[in-house]
């Protein structure tokens, strides 16, 4: 590279349709272009006090720690993990996909013994699996789960989990990235003590922050531990003071503010919406993309799909990175591989937020048949 | 808070002359509302590549691990600290303001026994001291100052310190967060084998990003570690097969697509201007505010002052949060209080980026005579 500089920034509109980032729409693109306020600003801190009690609004919880985390899902995954397990406990980590398994990765950096139950890459957990867990695994301080597996387009019932966890004295830990606002998530009613997600998906906002959301059980864990979070940048118990503190708002860090301001509109959208019509609509759009793939001889790999991601085996007479090649070159429209045992073997297929429309699934399937 | 929605956004156009963020010119907040791409898509990544170069380029560096972690500044500071160091290290911290004191804190989560040289805040270290300082701790793994005391606005000479410390056999750790883009920093020529700084200072971009680099020898210690980073989400041996990777980039978090775009259009922009005359810039800036400041009585606290930040003390007569406020809602203009020990005593007033123009400085003063 030489001296000179580089050319003016100009990405192209791409329609997404992989695993995420979806597709922003404008009003968001616009928010997150408003002028910067400092982040002890009381015009900031009241948009930031919205931007939690929307992110409360769309878990469907009253949980006063509900905060957007200043990194991506994953360090939204990390500040769940570090915050609620320390050297010495014990943790359960249910896999059937990558974000299982990267949670027992995090589980383990943090001095736990992890013990996973694991079922086939696409499969789901039932009741039955959870209650034998926890049974098999009495001193687990923590069972966690992912709602919605982004690698392999599995959904995951969380309904009785809870129960099942908490009669067992252990905390329920959540990873919702790619069901937030795609896919119905009753923190409280589930019973989830902790639970993290990401912007990039179902909330259509860029990526770059994780809300995530404590029950006053998991605050309580989090104030008992023997030593402090490993983590000083995603320590909760200074984190609270800064998000919920009601005597002032004390520095931490500061806070991403115009990443901020996106994922205020992008919840404004989604509460304009309304959660029920907003689920509504990702699942028929599944349902009309479903029928077009099946149509073109695709078959989905989870049994119980997700309506935000789509996960089709590629059959082996097709040359899948070449076909995603194709949407993206000649269609500009992103679609995404397959992760980890599905690398090469599959395509991955969001239909999250702004880009789960009639028309975006029509386009993609018109140009799908074109490139098959 | 009722069910109804909020307020549309519509953040004031504020004068930000605090310790960052600073005001962010339209150009770049243009290129943050830009449409998102995908993570993994070629263009992104083209983008994601020349804002690496341009960061070398003001870093002054040629280390091809020269990359902005998906958090704000203290995300760098765990990210330089959380891979250096591990369980049974010894590691020497500088300690004159805020900053060294939250790199302490660290470096004991990362397990590390932590041997702290102290002057009183507002004070630099001498060559002597990094001198005395190795001798005193010959076992320690690495030694960490602060380039720019963002807490006190002192200005840290980091002549010779490399020499010394690489002599020691240790790794030269340095913080420059409130130096990138307003101070010369010369990585290279300096001997610094780790460094970390923010986007939201003189870079003049959202907050958000934290560019940091590692020199080959630093990097050489990160593969010799005995156990993985504590932290997966800051894990350099993970992160720079994104960020480097020859082979094609794997996928390690959603990058935080359009905080890149930003960062990448403010290195534009300095580098535009040039080093040089952007050093030159803040230099004089903050010659004439100081001029102003002391005409009206005010003295600064650090000996050797920042350009970027200038620290001075509030007499005792003064309410100075209320000089603040004033400032804040009548005239639409940020500084800060003093932090830590200067808390309710100092106002911290930033000269950054797009805030150090004559314009600023004359409309401050101005601001600031009528609230005395």
């Amino acid at each position: 590279m030489s001296e000179n500089l580089f050319d003016a920034l100009n990405p192209r509109e791409r329609l997404l349709m992989g695993p995420g980032p979806s597709t922003v729409p404008a009003r968001i693109l616009k928010a997150i272009g408003s002028p910067t306020l400092g982040h002890l600003d009381p015009q900031y801190i009241e948009y930031m006090d919205q931007t939690c009690e929307m992110i409360r609004r769309v878990y469907q919880t009253q949980n006063p720690l509900t905060f957007p985390v200043s990194g991506t899902g994953m360090a939204g995954m990390e500040t769940v993990v570090s915050n609620l397990l320390e050297q010495g406990d014990e943790a359960i980590v249910m896999i059937n996909g990558v974000f299982g398994g990267r949670m027992k990765d995090m589980m383990q950096r943090c001095g736990a013994t992890v013990h996973t139950v694991e079922v086939p890459w696409g499969d789901t957990f039932t009741l039955q699996h959870f209650e034998d867990a926890v049974k098999q695994f009495p001193a687990a301080k923590m069972l966690a789960v992912v709602h919605a597996e982004t690698s392999t387009g599995a959904l995951q019932d969380l309904a009785g989990v809870g129960d099942v966890v908490h009669q067992a004295g252990m905390l329920l830990a959540v990873d919702a990235v790619t069901s937030i606002g795609g896919h119905d998530l009753q923190v409280d009613q589930w019973g989830i003590d902790a639970i993290y997600s990401g912007t990039q998906k179902c909330l259509a906002c860029p990526p770059g922050l994780s809300p995530v959301s404590f029950s006053a059980k998991a605050i309580e864990v989090i104030e008992a531990r023997k030593a402090p979070c490993q983590s000083w940048y995603l320590d909760v118990s200074m984190l609270k003071n800064y998000y919920t503190g009601s005597g002032g708002r004390a520095y931490h860090h500061t806070a991403p503010i115009n990443m901020v301001y996106a994922l205020r509109e992008a919840l404004q959208i989604v509460l304009e919406e309304g959660l029920e019509q907003r689920f509504e609509r990702h699942r028929q759009m599944h349902l009309l993309l479903r029928k077009g793939l099946e149509e073109l001889g695709l078959q989905y790999i989870p049994k119980q799909s997700l309506h935000t991601l789509n996960c089709v085996s590629v059959p082996d007479v097709i040359d899948e990175a070449k076909v995603r090649q194709r949407l993206l070159h000649e269609f500009d429209i992103e679609i995404g591989g397959g992760l980890g045992v599905f690398a090469g073997k599959a395509w991955r297929i969001g239909l999250m937020g702004h880009s789960a429309t009639e028309k975006n699934v029509t386009t993609l399937l018109a140009a799908l048949k074109k490139c098959l």
